[in-house]
């Protein structure tokens, strides 16, 4: 039985779905992917009807069998509960258990995830299978590992049931205990919102132009993510009960409103990831956008993972193009990109990739989700790129357990992260930040992580890196504040950029000169603040010799105490106001920037705090390739991926180890069009 | 009495509403209408209220009388069934006989076709109503024929209200027999959407992104077009108890999710057409596209009409600006475009052509949906316009009972052309070729036939064209095939685009090697595919000399046996690979092109097959012109019609009989502007 | 205790929510408001749940509180009734209250406005709690005037509850009496929509493509105007009884389906406006449009305002940026701005601006909607702006009682405006003129009027103007036709549009020569007319030396009698057809156009009757200026209003005095961006 993620190998998956097939592809299909490199499979999410086809109808007999296959195949298998697709019986029976939409409309049976985490019927329903499946299947030998439900949250992140009205009301009492403290967190006595008793509170509802209190929201989505993270607890706890020791389990992907870093650290053993960068050519994508990364824009959502665990795993990869019935025209992965997607996780930490999916489907929604092999089940150019990449992923096993250098660290946190949902204010800034920082980190060949923090981040954690930025974190509290100033005390480098620190926990706006709870660090004094339009002259800051500008929207900024100006804005009604202050605090410095930090504005970050491009010395590569740098006690691995579709010259300027070929090489050499490579300094 | 499309005459008529207008006005419209030229009104498609004003509370009075007038001005009468508009009182007081939107909510009185066609209510009205008026007026000596409901499945073509999904269980249970059939059918193991009980099922309902299952979806429409040719004959059964002989039944207009080639066979003497050039410049059509033929592309619409019956009528010409109050904005047709749009109709087969309307609409949502009159009933323009038409149809009566003279014929099936409406990947090439090869027929002056099939069709139906295209056939069936392969075998010649055969009967991909079916015939193995993005070099590949393009869509393919590559890519990945295959099969040959038909693939075609401009030896005309050539015995009839606002020069190289001058003409002379002129080869 | 437009002052105001601040906050406020000019405050227009926590449980302490304090610090107070927003109890309890979409989804408790005018339970509710107020408060000698509600028909003009159609039915039945009369004057013979009992008729319901009746949907909207009209002279009515003698009842905000002019006339002592010139400046607004006025276009509004009451109010008047927090990024106002928009109110008639708001709210979804202060409370820019603008407005206060001069006025009434709301035909030529004849008006400094007529106006209105526009009044009657008859005998010069006059009342096209009842008067025959596809030729026509553009749409007109042709078209299929005739009739003239009044139209119009920039001898000033002239006795006030951010050149061709300096002056001199000055010619 093979073991995932624990830093000695890499290992390649697919996801299957034996209940699609005629049992009499099997055998063949097991043993080809075995030929191929494949060690694990998933199987069994969408699978519900197999287990319980009528109400409380149960049989074990098709997976036992399947089961019997993989074990005289030598296959490891990742076994699923199948809670994302209820079956039709059931929401026949109990449509309460249905999601609705924001009107109260149903949403109906016939495809993924219409359920609902509150209906007390599903959660019975969800604990019966579980404890079913993991009562039979939990000491299966052939069973490395569990995956819980499917793209927890994916489809639909809103739930606007009865249920969730009902949950809504006992998850805002226990935050609130009274009527009272939760009108005054909300504020509701704007526009008169007042609530007198619980049964008027509903998680939101259509209003004229669905302006809900934007108060209401934050928790709502609070609300969301711990519904969704107690479902995936309630599962796991069950499964945890009867799997055997050194079975893991996890969920696959990271979607919108839920506490991805929760949900792991309570139920998970580790996050799985699913990766489809082939979204980014998709017919009706725009192409032209001169700051579009495309597929290695997936770079961004790996570093996401990362945070969550430094390892982990690809649920799901893609290996031919996607495509629902109803949309997602796309072509199918050039020759090379499917190895380019494959790597690039890698090098972003994955220890385990299984692509999605062994054979395209050849019924339902998901036709168009091409998998390895096609209809025609015959060998074609996917599965000989499978191959080749299970030569490559053995070569590589020796950068498993390795970690991610990063040269600076974006902070994160929830509260922020969810306030950007509906405070379109507050997105703008942090989307434009966003994208900024992470182009200007991947052209600039200066790798970057993303640090969430909590309530339980210490200065230890943030003491890893020695620049953060902290680009908009609009709520702050008096907590962060300590931890972010014991970080700058101890000798940090930290950057905020404009509109830092005007709401409070409950996204309302505290009676304090800006930026709040950030003003004793930062002893910067926002006087004035304002949108740019995009019709207006653009804003630039003379910064020492550089001109630089301050797009998007400006804090009108002045230094207070010992802190110094060092830019200055050069136009608007504001021209000569400051427009970057830094403070030295203790041992570090903080920054404090009054724009977004566009892709510019962070190549000259990058620059004026000596960060850039940390393997410079080791290695040249052009723009349109991924540096990558992993440390694994003395040795250094160096991944170069080339995203462009033509061959690049890279140049190697100190002797190192090719993984691939197992030569010492050094000098300017060339990488083909989607090419990698892989270098240890030993 | 007149007879219509007996081949012996062209006659016009008109849309009349005697019951929107003071009665004191019908004699002089009688009057005014015959001294124009229309020999036939229709009536009465809107009226069911004047039949029966309440519940039960029958009335013949009204049309009895108008029908007086009509015998007395000698004008033949088409009587319509007023079943697209219930009244108030039936629908407020039985809710269930209107449909609803995929939400479920009700789609109120107020507009038009508000109805479904499954409430057994409604059919119980619909009976009684079309009962009453065929035994009352059937055998009027006024009415020369009927015309049932009026545009069945325009303005809501989908029905989703509790009628339906019982109606759809039925339809289901009679197709498919047991739940395990269907399940098999649609594929329901995909996302465990399996049904354990008839009453799960459903006609689509809210999901969350209604990804419906695309099977479900293809017997949905199945479903729909079943239900409106029902509906229809039911009608029509009705009617015929009623009329006498020689006096016809039809209905107007092709609209989508309809079987109409059935509704023609089953209930219908012929197919009439509603024709209305003039939304090609409504004011919000943007009409900048390269490949825009704007009215000219009404003809591929009368290529259609032409496919169900090769004579028919148009039962809505156009004759003033389109217009809803809400909607529709446009000029007035300029001098010379109705007669043009009316030409057009005649060259295409219309034996028929009876204007929308008489008198513009001085009430309700139409009121700029201009008739022939204005508001004022004054003479104006148009109906001067009318008089020179009348002139212009005495001329061409000859050319009744002609047959158009296609030089080939673009294949089409219903479950080809209706799995691309919730196909994305099917409908974008489907569209695409479309275009392209109609665009390509016009203006190279290549006349070209859609010839729709079935299970019925025999092969003597295909081999009335030497050269066929069938674009993109995703379903393919093995019946269907050996149609296809008898008439190859037989000295046809047929050219199939990219992504033929992939598809079963349910819409599901068989595990065959592509093209599936069709890989015997065609010789050609699909071993690689892909979508070209936009942003992507334009791939080309070259033919003989000549290089094309291949666009949207490539199969990457490879003879077989004996079957010859043609053309090979010259980009892309596969670069150097066959982008079309030639396979001489019997005494035919098979194409197989690895993309879609754009205008100038198919100008290559049509060169290359030597099939181009059948014509040139008669007459030379440029682009902006149509011309329509239509054999009678030994005559053939040229009709050159230019859609250009400017005079254009015309060269005839035989002498001909211009029908309008009654002279022999030859030589080089001018058309004017939305000129039409018609000569006859003796 | 103050007085507002009483023509001795301008005072300023401010918007202030007591309830939303710390009380140890109100001394401080109303002090510093005080300091800084504010002579008044708004009050408690969201207010409702301080007055009534929860049902029949009444408070009025906290705003007796209050309004100690403002009679301690000598600050005026205008009263609100707080219906705009019903508390949480009374909508949860009876859901009946609230307004519906046209699906009849509940709009919910959460926002504003968003209760229906119809609910016998709300209008119960309302008169309570106004009674209760009224009672309490009524002669409270801090409160100067009343606001009702809080902008009527704001959010959400369209109201769809089951209270609303019961109403409807009400309102019908007392216009029309009887069923019959009803189906005639809405033309229900067409598309069969006849009713047959009074419980089939609905307001507007969800039907195929919405496409209602026209006929219904004009009645429906002078229904929803009548309903909000009845509702605020319900309350107005209850105040009345209550207020001491001086004491004014206003409400705020112009919005549409409202007739103004009478809820004016029946319930208000004057109306109140709304300024929020910053709305130009949103991001998401395109600020390229070569026409767009950007926050001058507010000078638009402000003349519609002017058309209500020549004096009049601003209750909120912007002094920061707008923004709710899902939309509404926009900008600061810059430094000058909030002066300018203050001097461009007081330009057009203002006599009291209060701005919104003191300081912006710190919870809620205006969190964005940013007042004079910042959350910190702390003294800012803009606070130090008021004090500058309370400097100006004291040297102003002898403007206060003069009168706008206006050069011509453009007339409308409110069957024409409603008309436009569904009709997309009548809506293009009316708004394009809109925008031309007030871009016009505005760059070449020619002020103008709106004129509101309706049944009551006499021709002693119309005398006040020697020119006036009548743009598009494709609604006309006899009466209105004989108005305008007598002003243009007595010596008027009045301009039509293309498609005057060629609906009823009812919305119904009568059976006549167009332009119907404006025959007579006009002279002209409109013997055809199309609308102009953008993609075609711009039509121009010949008038005299000049060419002018004809846009949009073209009535091909030929004079009748004497009346004689100015203009002919040049182009399209009516070239050499007449574009503009003119008929002498009686003392004045009228004219009759064939196109829409485009800037370019307008200017050659302004030019050719002599009414071009009147105040060119006494002034001269850029485009990007406006000029604006009040008359007050012998006293002539010239405003100018710099709306451009550099510095312009202005020339004083008199010696006038200026009263910011108090200095005579004359000659070239400098004004700044955004500044504003005013001369008076004594």
């Amino acid at each position: 039985m093979e073991k995932l993620l624990q830093g000695g190998n890499i290992l390649l998956g697919v996801c299957y779905y034996p209940e699609h097939w005629d049992k009499k592809l099997w055998t063949d299909d097991l043993l080809r992917m075995k030929k191929n490199g494949i060690a694990a499979i998933r199987i069994a999410e969408f699978a519900w009807s197999i287990f319980e086809k009528t109400e409380g109808v149960w049989s074990f007999d098709f997976f036992d069998d399947f089961l019997n296959y993989t074990i005289d195949n030598d296959m490891s298998v990742i076994f699923c509960t199948p809670t994302a697709t209820p079956p039709a019986w059931l929401t026949h029976k109990y449509p309460e258990v249905l999601n609705a939409d924001i009107n109260g409309n149903l949403i109906n049976h016939g495809e993924r995830r219409h359920y609902n985490y509150n209906s007390p019927v599903y959660l019975d329903y969800t604990q019966r299978i579980v404890e079913k499946i993991g009562e039979h299947y939990g000491k299966h030998p052939a069973i490395i590992g569990w995956q819980i439900d499917n793209e927890i949250n994916c489809d639909a992140p809103e739930f606007y049931s009865e249920s969730d009205s009902k949950a809504f009301r006992i998850f805002l009492r226990k935050k609130y205990m009274t009527l009272d403290t939760l009108n005054d967190a909300w504020g509701t006595v704007f526009w008169n919102q007042c609530y007198t008793s619980w049964e008027e509170v509903f998680v939101p509802r259509k209003t004229n132009k669905n302006a809900h209190n934007p108060h209401m929201m934050l928790d709502y989505i609070r609300f969301i993510s711990e519904c969704a993270c107690a479902y995936v607890k309630l599962q796991s706890n069950i499964l945890r009960k009867y799997i055997k020791e050194g079975v893991f389990i996890t969920t696959n992907g990271i979607f919108a409103n839920l506490d991805n870093h929760r949900m792991m650290n309570e139920s998970l053993d580790f996050i799985t990831y699913d990766s489809y960068p082939a979204f980014a050519y998709c017919l009706t994508e725009n192409q032209h956008d001169l700051n579009n990364l495309k597929d290695r824009e997936w770079s961004r959502n790996l570093t996401e993972i990362r945070s969550i665990s430094p390892r982990f795993g690809i649920m799901e990869q893609q290996s031919g193009s996607p495509g629902w019935t109803i949309k997602f025209e796309a072509p199918q992965p050039k020759p090379g990109q499917m190895t380019l997607w494959t790597i690039q996780s890698i090098a972003h930490g994955a220890e385990f990739v299984s692509y999605f999916r062994w054979r395209t489907s050849v019924m339902g929604t998901e036709i168009y989700w091409h998998g390895i092999l096609d209809y025609s089940n015959r060998d074609n150019r996917r599965i000989a790129e499978l191959g080749e990449i299970f030569t490559k992923t053995k070569a590589l096993e020796e950068v498993a357990g390795s970690v991610y250098e990063a040269a600076f660290a974006v902070i994160k946190d929830y509260d922020n992260v969810w306030d950007t949902r509906y405070d379109a204010w507050h997105r703008r800034l942090e989307n434009a930040s966003e994208i900024g920082i992470f182009h200007a980190s991947q052209i600039s060949h200066t790798p970057m992580d993303y640090i969430y923090i909590d309530d339980l981040t210490s200065v230890n954690n943030l003491q890893k890196y020695t620049v953060l930025f902290y680009p908009h974190p609009a709520i702050m509290t008096k907590e962060r504040t300590e931890l972010l100033e014991d970080y700058v005390k101890t000798g940090g480098l930290l950057i905020f950029g404009c509109r830092s620190g005007y709401k409070d926990k409950s996204g309302k706006c505290p009676m304090e000169k800006l930026p709040g709870f950030l003003r004793n660090l930062t002893q910067v004094d926002v006087t004035d603040f304002t949108f740019i339009h995009p019709s207006e002259e653009t804003v630039v800051a003379n910064w020492e010799e550089a001109e630089i500008t301050v797009p998007i929207f400006n804090d009108i900024i002045e230094p207070l105490g010992e802190a110094k100006s060092l830019a200055f804005y050069k136009n608007n009604y504001y021209a000569g106001k400051a427009a970057l202050v830094c403070h030295q605090y203790g041992q570090g410095k903080v920054f404090y920037f009054g724009g977004t930090f566009s892709y510019d504005v962070m190549r000259a970050f990058l620059e004026k705090l000596g960060i850039e491009n940390p393997n410079k010395d080791l290695i040249n590569a052009p723009e349109c390739c991924e540096i990558v740098s992993r440390k694994k006690g003395e040795k250094k691995y160096i991944f170069v991926l080339n995203y462009s579709k033509n061959a690049v010259s890279i140049n190697l300027k100190k002797e190192m180890r090719c993984l691939f070929s197992r030569k010492k090489v050094s000098g300017v050499f060339e990488l083909i069009g989607y090419g990698t490579i892989v270098f240890c300094l030993d």
